[in-house]
């Protein structure tokens, strides 16, 4: 069983074939998987980006779940396994796979990105090399949060947040919040959090933020924004600026509030169009770098979660069941936003 | 005496008082000095991005000379040495100096910068180690042109242009035109060239531009050039984009054309905020690296003038005198383009 | 059919069964197959590294033939195409091939490195990505010599050759003389070849070194030899040494020989244990780096060749057909060394 | 007054001439020295690494004291606060400067390095911007130690330690330690230590090492423990290894033991020519990157001890008076090593 998308806001539980089991493949019985904020894209307007549903699709990326059957040539996991699964795998064949960068691959393969189905469902096969086991310290549920964790944990690779590395994050959404988590972990001394919402300024304080800083919508506002953030900052300068909303407002900061010479990572992808001052950030070399998705970013989670440095169970707002009436309430309750942070099935 | 700015228009040689001779200084017999475009905006508006012209100044920067005297620990250099000048240095105090950054000084000097002085004048004073011995097989006006050159250099180091790497140059002016003689020297196998004008391409095609594509200034066919862009590189995809005009449809074509993974560079600085499509190249990794003069570049030109990998005589289109009239005339040449490329006055 | 090794000095041209052709895979007719020294080794004494001939292989991995059958989901190749072939996979599962580093991969299969059969046959059947077409202005011999040419160009790669970047070459056998040559094709402005014999030296000389040094094998010579070599240089430091022989003479001269804060690269593998002063390196941060073999790297060698920044011609200096007793010979000339550089089968 | 070092075991308490105070100077009333292993050299024989002690020096480089006087261009620091002092600076004009690379300078001017004079005197002038303020929660003993830990902190960055590195350290002495110490604040998540003394390994363990090995000094026990460091590592590769003590059987082990692409730092500098098995980790690729004291590091080391992230006081195990007969004292205990790790001045 698994739960299909048919149209917008139309989900329901239905049979699923497996895909036939590979030699280097497991077949995993889902135990947890969290809804994104791309699922929700999918089921009211049934695209996202560029992706567009044009079929019915199984749902869900987010996940993990118990090993049942291992490939013949398996040799790293066995049945009773608990692992996190990575949704997607390149084609190991481009040029782009070949230097690392895999999840740049035209070819790429994702749970449900249009026209692969999705994990949510009670079985799923997989390629081996992307179920990574769960320490006993490491829940089921936990494991399924890796996938969201990862976009924090890329992001801050990319940007290379270290020690020496002030961060300024803006947006207090999940992703933001994952990439507090991540800046953290990651061992960045001051994290500035900016947000328009106090709730959630209130949760990034929990999370860890240095400070936080309560703005407005209004882009009017930004040089006296960006001058109250560097006061938060505690007047060192703001070495790397994570931009976790994509707005034209929030661009506009990152480039302002960011000293000469550091960078700013794009992770939100609010607006596509953007206008922004492109040519005052450049000429103080402020570089824009982009994400997509993540790679090679599970063992990482899996280490930061199993060390206790980063903790995600309080993001872990609702939790649901798999039935029917239970899927369209998870949905409804993610799709609303306001209080809930990540809301999870448990299979 | 020296080429003094003093009002919008007004131009006029003068004397000027040198600096002291410190123990790590030179004094240089100023012999060849070209103009730049920030002169010539300095000329017809006082200002430059945010440098503005509050008090009489001496104008230029792009210069050569011999060698008069040195400074009690100068060993490096003797009167009578041909010298390239770089013409700016930091406070090396600071953190960016430390790491190597100087460019980024936020204490930097730099010939022809309110309040510093600059160049355009019989003889300077200037710190040894920013003065360059010539080869004997690079002349006085080469050395010169050290400084635009340099720009193109710097471009390509911070974009890591290489043997791997093809490269769309977008302008055909001078930027553009020492980005692309910079690039073919650092080994890019293909660079494709793009201007709205015939003859600046039928230019970019003698110094060596593997294709060159006429586009419009009308940001409705930038996809439609992308394509011819592509066709143009040979089918292969387009690593680095060096955008040396900066407008909104430049960076349009920059952000569309240049490949997952691969590197847009901001070089020219026509507008300052941007309308772009900014969120769909940053989910492709297309990261947007800034540009500020250049650091540490005069060797490498030297050595690609000398080894002849790099020939820019045939930029220098125009040359003048040092009286009051031909200074007047140079900078009227210089300020209406059209087919001068550079301008250059042998003193 | 093929070149099988059975033992120590016995090489027979027997039949050999051709793998399936996979969805992904072609079957290539051989046209041209060069001797590497690794070959020698294993006819010689059975091994090479810890890798030992334990039962018949199949021998030779330079190799470049035409396209003959092509799997059902090849779509980049068509029968008929010329084709160099990049010898060696990883397992795309692992950490390290997952990251771009699939030379380290400890599954990685690679024609004639036991247990798995080389390319000195007439067909081959191989993944079709590792199978490179050849422009027309690019013979399959040269084709054959993307193997060695590999080796210096990666070797170029890690230590980051470019134009701005003195290289001292050590050795000038057929390992050094291609990274001479990779090193010149990435801009290296001069590099300084050493050698014990005059003859290799006259022939670096001829492939475009800047100056070569006559060096003995005695390890009392290397502080003089440096200095010859410095001044060979023409006064500037040695950024990158890339000792392609590997005793501990060339390490200690290499070691020695490099400026503050520059590289060495160790290529040559001759002695394995070695015997060098790495404490007053490693206080100058004169870094050794290791290369294993080359990845990514066919294009950049086909791009080179149909440039003509690089002509491989040269080094082939002996050719042989497919008959046993040429097999034989052609053998003995590549082991016997002396004036042989690289010796190629016309299948 | 300040201790010179006049002969072998010679040092004396005599009067020390200030340098007048330059404008970009301090004048620092010294409160806390450190004794390092490089003084204790010098005491020993005079010597240390190529530096040779020709004339009487004032001794002493890791050292923190109280602004008594600023010159006239200085606006960072006040009389009164507590400083942290960097012990050397580069000549900002040669290529490794302005490359960020200071360290490396030839002209290099450091604290008790001849002939420069060094700091354990009553009072010092020193450049303004060696010396970093420190906060309100970090002692001025601990300021000295900003020294030694620069060391670890700056191996850990060339070696690129993060979140990401699982570390081994070879050998616990003070180098060692702080290697320890710095690793784990870079947020490695697993560091094994390995020594031939147990009471080092206990002071390791206390410090933070998930695992530590006792080891021999025999060359032939390197295979076997080897496997032994992996057990301990848990399973996982060791991605870096920092080898603190820098003889033939360290470094061996360090090579052995780091994995496929991973790096070895070469900290410590025991032996000055080594046997060791290059080859095999060269074809490896595993790096072997130097390090020459630091850089940069005064603010990272200051954000450490202010945050908490690393506590260097447990390493300060002496302390001595500014008197002729505890200064001797002082120097023999540091010599004596044993279950000394820092001696300390309180002046």
């Amino acid at each position: 069983m698994a739960v299909w998308l048919f149209d917008v806001n139309d989900l329901k539980i239905l049979p699923y074939k497996l895909l036939d089991l590979g030699p280097c493949d497991v077949r995993v019985r889902m135990k947890a998987v969290g809804i994104c904020e791309s699922d929700v894209h999918y089921l009211k307007i049934m695209s996202c980006r560029h992706y567009v549903v044009r079929e019915p699709m199984v749902i869900g990326h987010e996940c993990a779940g118990i090993i049942e059957d291992v490939g013949t040539e398996v040799t790293s996991l066995v049945p009773g396994d608990r692992v996190a699964l990575e949704p997607g795998h390149g084609c190991w064949r481009c040029d782009r796979c070949k230097e690392g960068l895999y999840n740049l691959c035209p070819e790429m393969k994702f749970f449900a990105t249009p026209p692969i189905h999705g994990s949510l469902a009670n079985q799923i096969v997989h390629p081996a090399d992307l179920c990574f086991k769960l320490p006993d310290n490491v829940s089921l549920e936990e494991g399924a949060m890796c996938e969201p964790l990862s976009v924090g944990v890329y992001a801050c690779r990319r940007a290379q947040v270290g020690p020496e590395t002030n961060v300024l994050v803006i947006g207090a959404g999940p992703i933001g919040l994952v990439s507090l988590l991540a800046a953290r972990a990651f061992g960045a001394p001051r994290i500035v959090v900016v947000d328009v919402d106090d709730y959630r300024l209130s949760v990034a304080k929990q999370f860890g933020a240095f400070d936080t800083v309560k703005v407005s919508s209004n882009i009017e506002d930004v040089k006296k924004e960006v001058e109250i953030v560097q006061k938060a900052m505690g007047g060192v300068g703001t070495d790397v600026t994570l931009d976790c909303v994509g707005f034209n407002k929030t661009m506009t900061t990152a480039l302002s509030a960011t000293r000469n010479g550091g960078k700013v990572c794009l992770v939100g992808m609010g607006h596509c169009g953007m206008t922004v001052p492109l040519t005052p950030a450049a000429s103080r070399e402020v570089d824009i770098l982009g994400v997509f998705r993540y790679k090679n970013t599970w063992p990482q989670c899996i280490e930061f979660l199993s060390s206790g440095k980063i903790d995600v169970k309080p993001l872990i707002t609702h939790r649901y069941g798999f039935s029917q009436k239970e899927v369209e309430e998870a949905f409804e309750t993610s799709a609303r936003g306001s209080n809930a942070i990540k809301v999870m099935f448990n299979l």
